[in-house]
């Protein structure tokens, strides 16, 4: 399953904004699994957007676009989107209804009619309610290859990423396969010396596949093995994780383990939550 | 001049890392005068990459990589860059030579062979020195189009962008335009009543040209103008900005404006450094 995101919107090739979309989105995409091989940023350019929409499809099974779905005028992804697919734009009355009505709760006055396009959606396409903003996600299967539309502002974009595109995309990939990244942190050693000591390693390996991350005098060797479970890819890592220790030795200062369990649980610790588990009838 | 940002790493696609360069790199593009249409994210793959080079030579007028030149086996960016144009990889016995002399007094070795790859660079392409690390920058003009790798460490880059990039691409660029930014925050009016007051604004304009940000219940509108020099830009942007404040009232509560040498004076100020300007033979 290779999942494409496109980030949206001018603000980011101007770096007003940092795309920190990209990095939750690619970060969520790796812990279920699943292979980004690309990330495009495009600005608010209906032609330009449409085309990479379709560049994506053309060699990922998903893609997930963010920003460009509110109601103002440079918010053009749900024309691109048309524009790529072919698929006339819809208007959702009972949807346009509702917006209506809340903005005569909340402002006590006719909502503008440009909020209206907000209920707009390609031909043959879900629309997800976004509990913490206006604007619907946009889900679209065509020809075989899933078309999400989310918002640009964070925390929209991850609530409806995590109630429907998530869930969605765990469907269509079936046998949901594990990732297991380590990280070993390396000091003292120079980055090619590292390379050349770990060669073969590198060389041999596609899973688990082999990275070095270079900041400064700290190189990080990262091993990232994947499984139909996680124990599978743990499995897979252990081997290598040895070798590269016994190679480097005490140049190995730190070591982090990201999985999603691990990443829930630091979640929950940032909230102050906690975590209770239940077990009964497994004989053990 | 349009220039394209594609930034390599396998760890930017996982989200391991924020894509910052990119985020520096636009901003610098802007504060030149220069557009950005596109950016490009593409894992450590050397045909991928290939293909995002060539993807961008077809649309742009300089394309910058940041990472992926440095001396490990998954930094492919010099091999890329060669697939891409065709143009064999060359060896600088004289870097080399430097490089495993600084090697021999730093560390007190032979320089791993591994390192010999940063001597490389694809035919007719200048290398320039990395005053911060050891992989030099590579600068290629390959029918009629720049493309320039840079280092993925965010100073190392950086460096590299102001003494070499910049130059090379103000003097093709010739008579240098400034872009000026003129940031309005609102609060208070929701992003689609704001959108339709200034419709006709919006719908009019391409330079100064108008966009909409909006993060919960801030919505900033920037005013964007492009000139021959700062004082163009800005006459341009002053006509707007009174018709945007007109409509939009009290709702406005603050305003940016950012430019080359607001920035310069802002960076200064975090360093603690004063500036001082001497005037002498203008007779004013």
């Amino acid at each position: 399953m290779i999942v494409e995101v496109i980030a949206v919107g001018t603000e980011l090739l101007l770096g007003q904004i940092v795309n920190t979309n990209a990095t939750w989105l690619g970060s969520r995409i790796a812990d279920e699994g699943w292979d980004a091989m690309h990330q495009q940023v495009v600005g608010d350019n209906r032609a330009r957007l449409a085309e990479a929409i379709r560049v994506a499809m053309g060699r990922a099974d998903a893609v997930v676009l963010t920003g460009g779905i509110g109601p103002t005028q440079d918010d053009l992804t749900r024309e691109a989107m048309s524009d790529a697919t072919g698929r006339p734009l819809q208007f959702n009355e009972e949807f346009a209804t509702e917006l209506a009505g809340w903005w005569q709760r909340r402002f006590g006055r006719e909502m503008p009619v440009s909020n209206f396009r907000q209920a707009e959606y390609p031909e043959g396409a879900e629309q997800y309610p976004n509990p913490r903003g206006t604007a619907p996600g946009i889900g679209l299967r065509h020809e075989g290859t899933w078309l999400f539309a989310l918002p640009g502002v964070p925390p929209e974009m991850q609530g409806l990423f995590d109630a429907n595109v998530a869930p969605r995309l765990r469907a269509e990939a079936g046998d949901l396969s594990a990732i297991v990244s380590r990280v070993l942190h390396s000091w003292g050693i120079p980055e090619s010396t590292l390379g050349e000591r770990l060669d073969d390693l590198f060389t041999a390996s596609t899973n688990p596949s082999l990275a070095f991350l270079a900041s400064s005098a700290v190189i990080k060797v990262r091993i990232t093995a994947k499984g139909r479970t996680e124990e599978e890819a743990e499995a897979l890592i252990a081997p290598v994780e040895d070798e590269v220790r016994r190679r480097l030795g005490a140049a190995i200062f730190a070591v982090d383990r990201e999985t999603l369990p691990g990443v829930v649980l630091e979640r929950c610790r940032a909230r102050g939550w906690r975590l209770a588990a239940a077990e009964s009838m497994t004989g053990g």
